[in-house]
């Protein structure tokens, strides 16, 4: 395992992205806190460039590649946020960057990754296939992987969402973030230094990280069954040495009372996020993480098919 | 007909709705603006209370109310964003509001009209219907009618969301609103007071507004069919008066153009707006509203039904 990252990593992700990503808005709603019972600072990463918190850590690691590293370029697997965070980080430090995609990905999220010019290889589906469909290419083409969630630098990236929010909102009682591979949730615990409480929020049906903590093991065999398609993959290893000693607690909430909370946030705010960024407010609206005082949520991301919906 | 209204009407407005309203944001999106060949900047009254730009003229209405319009209580009929803006100025100031809506409006445009405190009285769905259920509940209970755009408050009102545009954005070349009753694209010329171009948009299924200032008179007799359910109504009298002489030009797209454009918008930004708000852009991509410079673009409103989509 490598060394875990730390407070001071974060800062230094901070300092040294500041002028590649967007600084993003924090959002209230007199409604929205009504319902709940508490005061919500929803921290807007659906805001962030190619739409979510991801682009902070992919940045990040631009940053700190190798000379080496960056002639040779960048390679992940992914179906999702990551794949365009990568591919939109790099494109903007001219790295060369591939990633490995299954062949049942959202046609629009494959568009967009072109888009950013990336290079998609298409892989069967199975998790087994994408990562040995990555390795190979890796290797034969001697690229750096960058892993979306269990990786240092993607973790102390993603921790500057939460830094950020809490230098703009004094006085916060609580965070709270989904929780899926753990990126955001150990960066965010991080980066409240032990200062300020920190919840993760994960659906029922890809319930690991709460299991996880119960049994004081890393739950690897999960079979996910949930709409939040950003939350299925299970915590990794460093997320889970973060995330262990450090959450306040995994709350959890159904697929039925995520999207409740979806159209919830678009009623109120008339923004549209993706089901895996309305776990938290799910969560505090069920009781399953507690509802008050003064809590940030991080909403992780917007990029939700129009035409899927 | 009532006298037109003026600049300093917009000023007048303004002023006293400034505690009353929110001051939305102006947003920039570099890949449209690519895809335009202009620089936009739009104004987002989809952010305003209620959801749409016309908060401003019901809140500006409010506080012009004489003493025994306040007691009596004030009514309107519309189904849609006029219906919630109205509900939610008069229960702010403590007004009793009555609004008539057709028995085919949406449920859930109905329900945050009552959530905003308003009766609600249902009619049948034509226009002689709504009229005359209208009329009569007015003269029955003494109530005050506010229109929803042919009146020299509301337009006033209107006005003030580009008021509040060109105050932020120097140098604009041009400033595009959609245009259905006419109430923004009127006041938005008196707010630009012949110094800017003021461009009216219109979809291909209801331009009686482009056929009106090519005839040179009010064309009433329309059978509207567009999505952009905003903008099915025929120019009213005050709003000819205005936009017959002081529009740079009206604008054509087809709902098609439309949709597209919004889910450009959707994709680059992650506003998800009304398709009567992007029709503007519509117009700007396809060239029938010249897109040359710094072009403001008034998005007029956001109440997309999640459930229609």
């Amino acid at each position: 395992m490598s060394p875990l990252p730390t407070f001071d990593d974060v800062l230094e992700a901070a300092r040294r992205i500041e002028s590649l990503i967007k600084r993003t808005p924090v959002m209230t709603s007199r409604l929205i806190n009504q319902a709940v019972g508490a005061e919500l600072f929803f921290k807007c990463e659906h805001l962030q460039s190619a739409g979510a918190f991801k682009f902070r850590g992919t940045s990040y690691v631009m940053t700190r590649l190798t000379p080496e590293q960056r002639r040779a370029g960048v390679i992940t697997h992914s179906s999702g946020n990551h794949a365009q965070a990568l591919a939109l980080a790099a494109q903007r430090v001219a790295v060369a960057a591939t990633i490995v995609m299954p062949e049942g990905s959202n046609p629009m999220k494959r568009t967009a990754t072109i888009g950013y010019g990336a290079r998609v290889l298409t892989c069967p589906n199975t998790q087994a296939d994408r990562e040995s469909a990555c390795q190979q290419e890796m290797e034969l083409a001697g690229l750096h992987l960058v892993h979306p969630y269990d990786d240092e630098r993607i973790i102390a990236g993603a921790g500057t969402a939460t830094l950020e929010l809490l230098e703009e909102v004094p006085d916060l009682d609580a965070v709270v973030t989904p929780v899926g591979g753990g990126g955001l949730l150990s960066g965010s615990i991080l980066a409240a230094r032990g200062e300020t409480r920190v919840y993760g929020a994960e659906p029922t049906g890809a319930d690991d990280a709460h299991r996880g903590i119960a049994q004081g093991r890393r739950v690897t065999d999960q079979h996910p069954e949930t709409v939040s398609d950003g939350l299925r993959t299970c915590l990794g290893v460093l997320n889970f040495a973060i995330i262990h000693p450090g959450a306040a607690g995994i709350g959890l909430a159904t697929d039925e009372e995520t999207l409740s909370a979806m159209r919830l946030v678009h009623a109120r705010t008339k923004q549209l996020i993706e089901p895996s960024s309305a776990v938290p407010l799910a969560c505090l609206l069920n009781g399953s993480i507690p509802a008050r005082g003064r809590i940030g949520v991080v909403i992780s991301g917007g990029n939700v098919d129009l035409e899927s919906l």
